[in-house]
């Protein structure tokens, strides 16, 4: 039961040697879901040995072109490779008028259907959900209208305790009962709470992508508990009037967020092309939250399971 | 004194590994000229070594996305370095539209200007011109209006023999003169033959770009004698029905492309993702054409200069 997430891209708008433009793949439960698109993500995909098929749905945080610039040629790769199924694709207004005048002036007819549904930016919304997981917009403080993702995977289904069901010998009404969170009432009128028959296997675990963005208590705050917070740390705190004015973050920033959120681990990204190093942003981020890795662009980090009591 | 061409990538629409979308630099006396521009351009042009400052001009064969899916991203990092000096862009109609409709979703403010030359690809126009080169459009034979390029150096300027020269005894007047390329006479009435004193110091180069394209007589007509044809060449004979349904040349077209022309060289690529390995396709050629090369990316081919006599 994969919750993991691949990245495909660390760099910020100006592109640097080993750094490439913003993605991700994130895999929950074996399905895939591409976290923005800039110039390259396809060949990438393909490098780390992720097909463009198995890609569900994609989720763009903002329109500016080192987001999104890949999308095009990964529509265009998707009609050769013959998709026949939809492609989903949420991202803010006007993203869908941008893809119609796109496809006017080049693309011949694809052999799928795009659905696209243009994010509110401003709201928390539910934007995408299905059995295991559930998608949810963070509004972002940037230049543009932009929005994080969290990705929380669903409350499993409870397991029973074979041993205590046994105990009280209930029968398989009363089972289905107690898997459904019931407590029990026995023949002799005693009531057994569930917590006695039943256990999460696994605690549910969540991804936030929270890039671009300046700090924001507000996103702090949504995020709250996350196992794993992408945050981009595009600047050193040497840098913090230009973060701000840019709709940016500083490696403190991202620690900031990381810990006024209670997230369990950080990864910082969305590095400036005048990094040679990410060492510095490392060490500035390190120092308000330990738990903090760089992004390494090929590398894959998963969130393990945790008992879920 | 440079004439060569840095190949960026070689593969076609549908992208492989090693095989990126099509995209070259022309270099011409350190002027150097992007001809298409597919998604990844500026990064293989950052893996080259090859600035994208430098850049005079960028010459688009047509609206298909791997031939021009690059030059947004492209002009976002011109913008970010700060360019000023205007970019002049030749394309085929409607390209001016699509960048305007692009930018007006996406970009800031650009700190430089971008001249945008539509290019009637139905005509042989000189499209680009300067001290040392002049570049004309090759109408082609594809699903989309498609123009091809012939780069050609212009005639130098002629040396004198110094010997010969000294022998006539001939003045500063007499010597501008014969530099003019006219016929002297002398004080006692003979008349020396300019060829007499003066010479070429080398052959006019030529380099010509022809993708995408179905086998055309007239395209072989237009670019004849020229030294290097880069020729595309996207399937083997084999798949000769789906070359000509798709507007693509096979290797055979190519190179009888290259016999009928009387290039000195054929360097063939737009290779189809079908092809692990262009062997097959340099076989096929060279069995018409025993000058092909395969374009392979990252390798830059030089045309040598020669006498001029």
């Amino acid at each position: 039961m994969n919750f993991k997430v691949t990245i495909l891209g660390c760099g910020s708008a100006l592109p640097a040697k080993g750094m490439h433009h913003a993605g991700q793949v994130v895999n929950v439960h074996e399905q895939f879901y591409l976290v923005d698109c800039g110039e390259g993500t396809q060949s990438r995909m393909m490098k780390y040995g992720i097909s463009p098929h198995k890609i569900r749905a994609v989720f763009l945080t903002h329109l500016h072109g080192d987001h999104i610039y890949g999308i095009f040629p990964l529509i265009s790769t998707l009609g050769l490779l013959g998709k026949k199924t939809p492609l989903k694709i949420f991202a803010p207004h006007p993203f869908g008028e941008l893809l119609a005048a796109v496809a006017s002036f080049i693309d011949s007819q694809l052999p799928f259907e795009i659905q696209y549904a243009p994010i509110d930016t401003t709201s928390t919304d539910v934007i995408y959900e299905n059995k295991v997981l559930q998608v949810s917009a963070v509004p972002l403080r940037h230049s543009k209208p932009a929005a994080g993702f969290l990705f929380r995977e669903k409350t499993p289904a409870l397991n029973v305790r074979k041993e205590t069901i046994g105990q009280y010998g209930l029968g398989i009404a009363q089972i289905v009962a107690a898997k459904n969170g019931r407590d029990i009432t026995l023949a002799d009128g005693r009531t057994v709470p569930n917590r006695e028959l039943t256990y999460l296997p696994y605690s549910p675990r969540s991804y936030a992508y929270i890039s671009d963005t300046a700090y924001s208590g507000k996103v702090a705050k949504l995020v709250e508990g996350v196992d794993l917070l992408y945050h981009e740390a595009t600047f050193s705190a040497e840098e913090k009037m230009l973060a701000r004015s840019t709709g940016h973050s500083t490696a403190a920033d991202a620690a900031k967020a990381a810990l006024n959120s209670g997230a369990r681990e950080l990864l910082i990204g969305h590095f400036s092309a005048r990094y040679k190093d990410p060492a510095l942003l490392l060490e500035q981020a390190r120092a308000i939250f330990p738990a903090t890795q760089i992004a390494q662009e090929g590398h894959t980090y998963g969130i393990p399971l945790t008992p879920g009591g």
